[in-house]
């Protein structure tokens, strides 16, 4: 399986391949992915440069004024970026990230976190997060990512199955 | 007391009146901050148009890469954030907020973010958060509010002991 | 023509003749817009949410580092995003925008920038803006803009041509 | 002279020496600086970490709303935040930048954009820039820079004096 689509300035995601390597990626990611889990997380889709997530927001969520915290709908949006700008297999880190908030959201809310990449150009990624309650945006969140050295999966995994 | 600086530019804190009606503000806003509470945050200081939190990173706030998830730094920030730019008893919501990771942070790292409003325009207050860890900056965040209508304290209890 | 779509969350464009009063409403606004016109910026499309502008780099437009000033390239974008957001023949302002600069651009280049709402709720809105040189994308932009009261077109200009 | 600040992660700044460095690195960058010159700006101050810059708005630098262009609010705060952090000699380079507009400018309003360095990490930092019309704040801006190799000056020109 060739990844050779990193140095391209537009995403890439022109295959099954390449969606089902994201997955592999996903996959390990959750597995240590704590942060997400604790939350109550839930990956609905992944392939290669998006990634969908949910969350239904507790008590222990809420904040002063009797709406969620907006931290969490970030920390939702923030997971749905990682699984997406890491699913080419070549770990990548958040540099920096806003989010405007469109609506509030309260207690036993179900959120849906959709992530598209917008732009990789070299090391640097931008990646687009709507989260939505329903059809209704509540948040809109904007990622920019930046490449580290090294892979999720291991080379010997990523190729397996290719012979 | 008169709160008359709503309608100024700059951030008022212009004596101790303002800083303990913060402080009595804060203390209804965390009483019923179960997120807050939750993510372990402790209220270190408090005053007009200012606050600093601090939170200590859990297992539970760790991900894929064995780092805190940004989403939790971004909730001691925007925690900070809240108790700043309602401190003057104008109840007050975030728009939109920003982030820059400056340093990866990791488990049992204790984090305190200072939050200062730069700025009050008529309903909308601009407040810049830094995030550290001992002296080192690890995030910058700026958040945007809007303040809509009613009071934290209803003016009654705002104004008790001024007699 | 109804214009009923205000008050929706998604952006509208649904038919021709929004399509058309968009149009309308941009030459109204390019023909008082003095800044636009003088950085030799050209409107090459216009429609309900959108807009595509074009502008060449001349020689008063580069810096200190022999590129052009980030600022340029900031305001074809921010025309761009002007004309979208107003599309709809309500008044609406940036509130706030933000730009990442994605390659560094050269004197003779030259650049289209194309906006396309993202959202709309209430008074408020979310606006991508690309630029690109060629193929090539240069900057990302996104904006937030805010309804005024008051119409480009008045009501009888808007309607006309209706009966 | 030794510039050995660079990797620390607060801004330098700790002496005159420093401040006469960045009058010479301001000097050289704006003598190349034809978009700042072309724009009508003057530098009021530089200094190790700093500048404060002027502009007047003109009638070509107004839009369809009767007010000044945002373009060029951005244009005077990105050229302040320019020679802020290229003032210790390592030349930088804006990576993404937001601004928040305040309060509407017109036609021959006098503007100051006064940038100061907030951070500084490794080949990263953070620069606030403040507009203001006489005491009252127009705008808010943050850009982040990037270190690219080379100096304004030649290590020579920047060495000499200092025997």
């Amino acid at each position: 399986m060739a990844i050779s689509d990193a140095g391209t300035q537009q995403p890439g995601g022109d295959g099954r391949d390449l969606d089902t390597l994201a997955k592999r990626v996903a996959a390990v990611m959750w597995a240590e992915d704590s942060a997400s889990q604790a939350l109550g997380m839930h990956i609905v889709d992944v392939g290669a440069g998006r990634a969908a997530l949910t969350m239904t927001v507790r008590a222990d969520m809420t904040n002063g004024h009797g709406i969620c915290h907006g931290g969490f709908m970030f920390s939702l949006a923030d997971s749905a970026f990682a699984f997406a700008c890491n699913s080419h297999n070549h770990r990548a880190v958040a540099q920096a990230c806003d989010i405007v908030f469109v609506a509030p959201v309260r207690l036993g809310d179900e959120l849906v976190a959709t992530a598209v990449e917008r732009l990789r150009n070299g090391r640097n990624g931008i990646c687009d997060v709507t989260v939505r309650r329903g059809e209704e945006v509540v948040a809109e969140f904007r990622g920019r990512s930046r490449l580290i050295n090294g892979a999720v999966l291991d080379e010997a995994a990523a190729g397996e199955g290719d012979t």
